[in-house]
């Protein structure tokens, strides 16, 4: 039995786990959720999601949110390459770790930011006042750079000093990637997180690009529209 | 070797590791770090935790922080019992749910509440703005609603349904407990939560007990300088 994959692809964590699934080739049947649209309110949709969040999946009955928790589900139950959750304790700890931090972390202000920063504007047609734009920047940037600095520590790699992708690179270049789409200026003093996001993207061709070229148009219907 | 464990009593996210070393009777040199004094922003202690925070263990010179990969990696290393941290794939699933959804629910609103609410009004002896507390209270309380309807849905046993405690439970319990105590209306209306909270204390004994103590002579200690 596929698993049942309930998505949008504008949510950052959804993207995660959708690239994880087209990567590791794992079968799925594909039910995309438009929270623009709302179709995550419906009753429907509640009966699957415990609080109408993406993504979620339902893999022969059995029902499971967080893209944190379904990453990890997956990787263990398709037994995907080792590289992706490693099984030694202190490579996996590395991993945890950040999954861990990502949440208060790199999640807390890369979201706050897209979200009061650029999309409330959009849909609101109301400017961001200035000063709490300087301090969602600012918040971000630290982040980024805690990210770098710790995270990032080996300067080659990928998180926790990995020799290849893991998990956790899937859950924060999502957040990054995204924000630098809507205009933060996130590389031109970080050379380092540059170079490591290329490395992210290279591992994760074709799909970064098809799934990228999916939210462009989302993007582009919805700004058609206005 | 023991594990070095670097924590500060007063940090929920540290009591739950420092009742899993003891519940488990794993070999530790605790290293105590006052928050109150100062003591996480030395230099000395940032050269061990890479943001100046606890809890963080060194193992044999494997530094580690986040609470959650802490405990992760204790399991998996001291072979605790599988309960704590089960092996089977779906079992597991429902703790790391938890574990993903904790910090921007349970977690965030909970330390927004006690920090807002009673901590900051103490420290600076100004009395908290109602609306703020109201405000607060309702996103603590709706967490709570939501925690107690999704992850003891089963009204029984431990999160996600679990017969037996489980690291999830050690998590979510600390910030449950420390709210409580400091004031909050927690139990009131809300018998499936108190008869799960009197469950996880009961499984944590004689520690739990010793660990309150420890807490309310350090905040007894406190309020008597004032
Ligand atoms: N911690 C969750 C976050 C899920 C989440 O925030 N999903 C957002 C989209 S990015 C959502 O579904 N929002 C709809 C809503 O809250 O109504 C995860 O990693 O899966
Ligand atoms: N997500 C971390 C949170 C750690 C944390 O917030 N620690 C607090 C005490 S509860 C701390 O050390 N604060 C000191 C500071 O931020 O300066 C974990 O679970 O370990």
């Amino acid at each position: 039995m596929p698993v049942i994959y309930h998505y949008d692809v504008l949510s950052q964590p959804a993207r995660s786990v959708l690239l994880f699934i087209k990567v590791n080739d794992i079968p799925v049947e594909e039910k995309t959720i438009s929270i623009i649209k709302g179709e995550n309110k419906t009753e429907e949709f509640k009966k699957v999601s415990p609080f109408g969040k993406v993504p979620v999946i339902d893999h022969d009955g059995f029902v499971l949110s967080e893209s944190v928790a379904i990453l990890q589900y997956l990787a263990a139950t398709f037994n995907t390459k080792d590289h992706w959750y490693p099984k030694a304790n202190k490579t996996r700890a590395r991993i945890d770790e950040y999954l861990a931090w990502h949440h208060s972390n790199l999640r807390k202000t890369a979201v706050t930011w897209v979200r009061q920063v650029v999309l409330l504007p959009l849909l609101t047609k109301q400017p961001v006042d200035d000063a709490v734009k300087t301090s969602l920047t600012a918040d971000y940037d630290q982040t980024l750079d805690e990210f770098e600095r710790y995270f990032l520590s080996t300067k080659e790699g990928f998180i926790g000093g990995a020799n290849d992708i893991s998990i956790a690179d899937l859950i924060a270049s999502q957040e990054i990637d995204t924000n630098a789409a809507a205009g933060h200026d996130t590389f031109t003093n970080r050379p380092v997180l540059k170079a490591y996001m290329d490395r992210v993207r290279a591992k994760l061709q074709p799909h970064y690009g098809y799934v990228q070229r999916q939210v462009q148009a989302i993007l582009a219907a919805v700004s058609a529209q206005k």
